[in-house]
């Protein structure tokens, strides 16, 4: 056995693979504060809601259409749509759906979308076994727990140096949601963490691509692939987590073991999740919030814009730099020249703002051009500054230092409703079964059978 | 675009990925020297050789148990069975059966096990499409040049730093491999290529268990994967190999990206590659070498050996320190002691020297204990020195420069003929239908239909 080698004094420590392992296969239900289950019901329906809302999208296409030739019987839905694969294939693809708009929430330590990875799995394998609400939410929240907590102990450096964190702690976290929806035992869940370990991948050269996507539904269909294959009995590494050769020591530093398991079951990761106002990089949104500010305050003429100077913190500059001059929707998404353009041409920014068409625009390019970014050390992230120069040398300010959707100034569960609304009517659907399925989220732990919320899409007549 | 802030100077240059992008799809097969052709041959037939010795094994049945239920349509075949299912599932199933017994090929530089990615993505891909064994083996040493070539570039930091170079690396030999089998143009090639490097993965914390095989099996199925997706169309960077925050970047270090392009097209990486005679972990085979050199020349009787000293290099000894009591055949194959034991114990060392019977039985555990193993920093890799001392206080004494099967001492054809009869044995094939194989392998690029070798299972009557 290998356990000797990371434990070399030969003493009863118990690796961090271990704990969380006993972690997830002993959780009760009960054992999950009130105000986490609420934030997993909100967590949960935020998701379903951008999957909606990219179930259409043309990465969701083509994706669909390189594996649905290879795909398995119709154990699962696509949501928003009529096709049915196997569970594995679901996963990858309502993962990369519920992410491709830039809509999905974020973990803000990390910059984890958490709930992708984790939800897109679950969803696939509870309608397969006709799982309910409770079941579901419970390991999706225990699947956020330790995706995040990973996040923790591999931050910052993991984004740093090139990591994309959502694809590499999400695999672990499907692993482990979906372990703990098979009631996995012990020894069992260890390996499902570890094959989910040495699964962990995703570059965020992606970024800007279908690419980025497409990592993270690769993890959402790696956990749950591992969960399945520690059921049938597969073999790892038990220490797969805390092992030099493992995940902290290919992808962080193992000193940092300790922030995994840390107050584990006492303090809960989801309540650092934020759930974004807007389908686009995160980093962008105080400057969005200016921009709109600016817009209702001073009824701007965007047409006497004669310049405008955004200042940010100098990681969110480094982040968008590459995009001044964004080709695509995707790249739109991180484009702080894009983003403010677009709040101030069309006062709302949603979905059609980062249509491929919208970003290439004449009135877009022509402010754009207009634009100029700075950086302010003195920023931290969240603060943005945005001043308009107008054609008579009139000039206006605005000052965020907390972006709307952020932890600071969180959405109410109304803006999620509503976000929900305004993603479901992407994939066609009707008030009728908005309703239906808001209704079922907002009890999701009574729910008997979460397949329907997977099964949404309404026929045409 | 991304491409600028790789190309700092603005100017022509042109990234690796590009580079590689080119030379693949651009390959004719009369740019093979006739050498490297053979050595394409060699290659295939070892691989699929081991494929078929896998293919009855528990880690092969347990793969199957969690995959099979989710595999879509008989679109290629399991080697060696009967079962049929779509190519993704096909293809990792085949690298893990093939890799299963640590019996597959490897190359040296990089211990890379070269051949097993990628031709079990190219055969499950050229059985559905019906390819002819020209475009394969073609494909083939490409697909084995790009992995090879990106390892150069990454060793030996990859291996030590903790990552399982064949799959960091096998999923861009598969891409590149399956890319050229189905065409791709130089942008799709490149993406391709990029998709598979986002997919890089495998830490060797999995050693000893069957995680270690299934990290193959996930690279050639995800090899396979970035190909298709690449074909339809879906996005990735271009830049996906030479980026700070791509494969150089993450794996290695990006000063070193010139390995991976120069001398392109001229030198071949299947020049490196070896096959082994004993199917366990390249390191023992010199110690096993002079084991049964020293039982045939002093026609040992193991129940007189009082002590047994092995000394060999100290990277050998690391990699072996963890197994000197291995309980499983899988660590078995990486342990000094197990190796030495059965060489002396059954004057063979083959396949059943590693069931997990053989290494649990009591006169493998008792000469075991009469092992100690030490290192040398004078010996190189590859050498080592056996002394075995008689409970009569005589002492004899082997010395192995090159074990055999290594690059020095290669295995001749007839040698891997011989092989592959074995492993077929195994898998319960009949000399009529081994001898077709060997017949179709030693000319693969005149078969017209290379899913003849994938079907190879002759029913009971």
């Amino acid at each position: 056995m290998p356990s000797a080698a990371h434990q070399p004094d030969g003493g009863d420590m118990i690796g961090a693979t271990q704990q969380l392992a006993r972690f997830i296969s002993s959780s009760c239900w009960d054992d999950l504060p009130a105000h986490i289950r609420h934030e997993g019901r909100r967590a949960f329906l935020n998701w379903l809601g951008c999957g909606l809302g990219g179930s259409l999208h043309d990465t969701t296409n083509l994706l669909l259409a390189a594996l649905a030739p290879c795909a398995g019987p119709p154990q699962a839905t696509i949501i928003g749509r009529d096709e049915r694969y196997d569970v594995l294939t679901v996963a990858c693809v309502n993962a990369v759906a519920a992410n491709i708009l830039d809509f999905d929430d974020t973990h803000m330590r990390t910059i984890i979308h958490a709930t992708v990875p984790v939800a897109a799995a679950l969803l696939a394998l509870g309608e397969r076994d006709t799982m309910d609400g409770q079941r579901i939410l419970h390991a999706l929240i225990l699947g956020i727990e330790v995706e995040c907590r990973v996040g923790n102990a591999l931050s910052p450096r993991l984004f740093d140096s090139g990591w994309h964190p959502t694809a590499v702690c999400g695999v672990i976290g499907a692993a482990a949601a979906c372990g703990k929806a098979l009631d996995l035992d012990v020894p069992r869940m260890a390996r499902a963490l570890g094959l989910a370990a040495t699964q962990s991948s995703g570059s965020s050269e992606m970024f800007g691509t279908m690419g980025k996507s497409y990592n993270i539904g690769h993890a959402a269909r790696n956990g749950l692939l591992a969960a399945m294959l520690a059921r049938v009995g597969f073999t790892a590494s038990q220490h797969a987590i805390e092992s030099p050769r493992g995940l902290m020591g290919l992808f962080g530093d193992s000193r940092r073991i300790g922030e995994i398991t840390a107050g584990l079951g006492q303090d809960w990761e989801l309540s650092g999740v934020a759930y974004k106002a807007y389908p686009c990089g995160i980093v962008t949104h105080s400057v969005i919030d200016a921009c709109l500010e600016l817009r209702i305050a001073h009824a701007v003429h965007t047409d006497r814009i004669a310049r405008m100077d955004i200042t940010v913190d100098p990681i969110t500059l480094g982040v968008c730099a590459r995009n001044a001059e964004p080709a695509t929707g995707l790249t739109g998404k991180l484009s702080l020249h894009h983003c403010a353009a677009v709040a101030l041409l069309d006062g709302v920014v949603g979905v059609p703002q980062f249509a491929d068409e919208r970003v290439s625009a004449g009135d877009a390019v022509a402010l754009r051009a207009r634009i100029s970014t700075v950086s302010d050390p003195a920023l931290s992230k969240g603060q943005a500054r945005v001043r308009i120069t107008f054609d008579d040398g009139i000039v206006c300010d605005s000052a965020i230092d907390h972006g709307r959707g952020s932890l600071q100034r969180p959405l109410g569960d109304a803006e999620i409703t509503q976000k929900f609304e305004g993603l479901a009517r992407i994939a066609g659907l009707d008030d009728e079964a908005i309703a239906s399925i808001l209704a079922d989220c907002w009890t999701l732990d009574e729910l008997p059978d979460v397949g329907v919320l997977a099964r949404t899409r309404i026929p045409a007549n």
